[in-house]
């Protein structure tokens, strides 16, 4: 973890959303300002489809920063509740616990692993939970706790789900990532992350339904395929999308180039929408995303 | 028509397709030998999922080349038999004879009549036609006959679609483009243009199904919109792809600017399209179509 | 100009700068509370390279709004002199008074006037200006005035330069567009003209000097084929850039298709650079500019 | 190595260039049918820069693939000598022996590693050899030898350029990557490695001299940023460009951010050439590479 930047209590980072409204702005300002902080970035969104007001501002503590977040949550208490805003207050840069999901593939987890080993990416790994083996010596290389845990059957499924449930309790977990886990969530797991876990799928133009997309999207000879990082819903592939790209091929690609070219999109979509949440940059606006970069 | 490169009957395209074996180049270029012919360009692409070869050649003429097509189709034909192709022989540079079809939407009939003019565009288009008037300056300026046929009621459309017919037939259409043409063409149409005309459709990720895509892939938060040039079956917007493109968006687009995004997208990827059929690039393999860029 | 949404003095864009520092924020949006208005979009920027702060406000004026503009300079006056704000205070969508320059190139005029007519573009044109009669029918057909001047010596070309100053201060002109006018500009009409005249060109990687650039890059065989749009400085072709895009080629285009599609790439950045500066949306920082979607 | 495709003796890639001519695509199809093959693959090119021809075949041996490598050469041997061919004969999918040269930065080395061990990449490593001790383990990780030689000063430097051209003798190197190697290559070991050797590095537009480029873009307010990789001449990155990318950036990204989108884009391009160079599908056109994909 040497490599990450120092987390500091100089810089915070505050997410708010609440209905729009006037006054909304000055009264966060003024809770600054009462603080002794000083705005570095802000950014803020007011959606017309929820009526609702969405900023992320990141706050520097100019004086006496030991008790500025007391200070802070002082003046703040006010504006929030005359709003009845939602909203986090977080330093900036502090890795935010990750629990990590596999199967076979490989290409997310080492992109995320790697990207993390070279302070590129605020996460910190205590597990990466796999019902493949394949993985394991890329965790070991990397020093992350690895778990391999089969799954044969139904029962072996929801084993596998309560050690999820268990680990993201016992080990503070604050982001579940499925880096290419296979397996389809029950309900109940969906519903216990609800806003805390990311799922990576490919995408294609026009969509596919099925088994094996790729031999669908060479079949239909599309000329772009991509990758969509989305919080996982009850609804199957379905939730709010965070991030997606696209690369160009053409008829004379193989299934297996296609798979290729898939997957090196599904990493670095997937390392954007992990890298933006750990960042606070993902707030939720109904079935939305608003994405403050 | 003056800035199009003049065609001449010294270059010529040939493109075939048949059942892969060996032997095929060989026999191809022989006849392109004993008819006193150089090969320019040639592309070729060998199906792994049909199990057809295809092929397109530029062929320079090199000697008498007022008598050249006579003496290449000769030595072409014992090979076209032996191997029992799918072909066609065409000069280079030659404007296709395009019908447009539109309705209100301007964009793409403004883009492909100012590239045709500026020679950009190897098409000549002896009518317009549409079931609104919007376009009709457009039409006029750049100096191209122009018919509008509204359509209040089923009638209408049958009226609108035999003037189509028609039109194919009076003015030898090679092919109908249809420009934002709004409209479900009957199957009897579809049939009638099978392989001679494209639509251009919008296309997300994922795809929206009814009535305005736009609102749906608001609602969704896409973060790419673009669009997807195919040919018409009739199999509503799932023809052939010929081309397909996208541009990067985010939650701060209102469903306007989206629309008029999608609209640059659409222009871009027609235009591409119809300057690959005008130029032979274009071959169907099943329902794929190979692409000789 | 019939398709552009009509201007109204209910909403308003605030754009300023000033020296970084606490209470910004606050004091701005205390201004905008007590002059009856309500943010419906805020951007801000602080660089750590100069150490400016930039903002850039719409605001609605919620009641009275034919006297909003008295009462917000009223309430901001203290606070821009406090700060020793540069600051600019706009209504949304106001079309900018733009004065188009060309040459015989008319992809970016065409481009330019299309979407002007669609009411996609905020600007209007009370003049384009010419050296060469190539564009005077495409100016005709969208109904803006058309002059020709023809430059034949460093005579010619003096009374050009002199035409566009009086041009820009009889027609009112905010912005200058050089939309392929392909003469350098002089030292003094750069000066004349600074922050308010844009520039587009190719832009290749690497650069180029030199005559012919699309043949130097032909002949490196470059991957990558681009235009920037760029402010217009005494620095010719250095200017402050406002946004620049590429387009992927390879060994098989000729110089022709090169030219082709640089000049699609030419008409879409400048196209983008003429609308953020017509929304207000470019601020400068230096030789950089910031650029708020 | 196991998980790359084993290479067997029925697939095969000819790749050749001759002074353009009629009658050169017949004859090597002649020679192809005489040796029992079937034509799978073909590209080819005509440069009107250089009047050369270029070629690119994969052929499929159909009878007693075990003698075919013989036939195939004898019946190619009067072709070659007849057009005065340059031409090479290899096994599809061999993995080329390849000697990485590195210094600090691990992120080419990690990606092009992590895709060989995938298979992807048809290269097999016999040496890592770097003036830094950093991607030590990682090349351990990866069962790949490798060797620290520090380099001081001029004799240091000498040592390391004379290590590496002994390695490209003992190891049968056919290319060496320079995957971030910091130090300016002598003209001696340039022309040595003169065809063999590929770079990466940045590129920006514009583009900028000395030091600290990232710094200069970010001064620029660059919108793009990108890699080149080249073969290496002794003109320092000015050799025949293989393979280009950008990705857009604007105000907002820091310095250090800047970085690490070009280390992502600086692994995209390198492992893209890397493969094309390994798949005998890059051909020098005087200064420009033909890239047969």
């Amino acid at each position: 973890m040497a490599a990450l930047p120092a987390t500091d209590d100089t810089q915070w980072v505050l997410t708010l959303s609440c209905i729009d409204g006037p006054g909304i702005v000055h009264a966060i300002s003024g809770a600054v300002v009462a603080a002794g902080g000083n705005i570095a970035e802000s950014q803020q969104f007011a959606s017309a489809d929820t009526g609702r007001f969405f900023m992320r501002l990141q706050v520097e503590a100019i004086a006496q920063p030991e008790s500025f977040q007391e200070r802070f949550t002082g003046s703040l208490a006010p504006v929030t509740e005359r709003y009845h805003m939602t909203w986090r207050l977080d330093t900036v840069g502090r890795p935010v616990r990750t629990l990590i999901l596999g199967s076979t593939a490989t290409h997310c987890v080492n992109d995320l692993l790697y990207r993390r080993r070279g302070g590129q990416l605020p996460i910190e790994v205590p597990l990466v939970l796999s019902n493949h083996d394949t993985m394991r010596d890329i965790a070991e290389f990397y020093d992350v706790p690895f778990e391999h845990r089969a799954i044969a059957g139904p029962e072996d499924k929801a084993a596998f789900e309560a050690r999820v449930l268990e680990a993201v309790e016992e080990l503070d977990i604050e982001l579940v990532v499925l880096a290419r886990y296979m397996q389809i969530l029950s309900p109940e797991l969906c519903e216990a992350l609800a806003g805390k876990a990311i799922n990576i799928h490919h995408s294609f133009l026009p969509g596919f339904k099925g088994a094996n997309p790729y031999k669908q999207a060479h079949q239909r000879g599309v000329k772009l395929i991509g990758a969509t990082a989305h919080f996982v819903t009850t609804d199957l592939d379905e939730g709010p999308i965070i991030e997606q790209d696209v690369t160009r091929v053409d008829h004379s690609y193989s299934p297996r180039e296609l798979v290729q070219l898939g997957q090196d999109e599904e990493a670095r979509v997937l390392r954007r929408a992990v890298n933006w949440f750990a960042e606070n940059r993902i707030l939720a606006d109904g079935d939305r995303t608003i994405i403050f970069r």
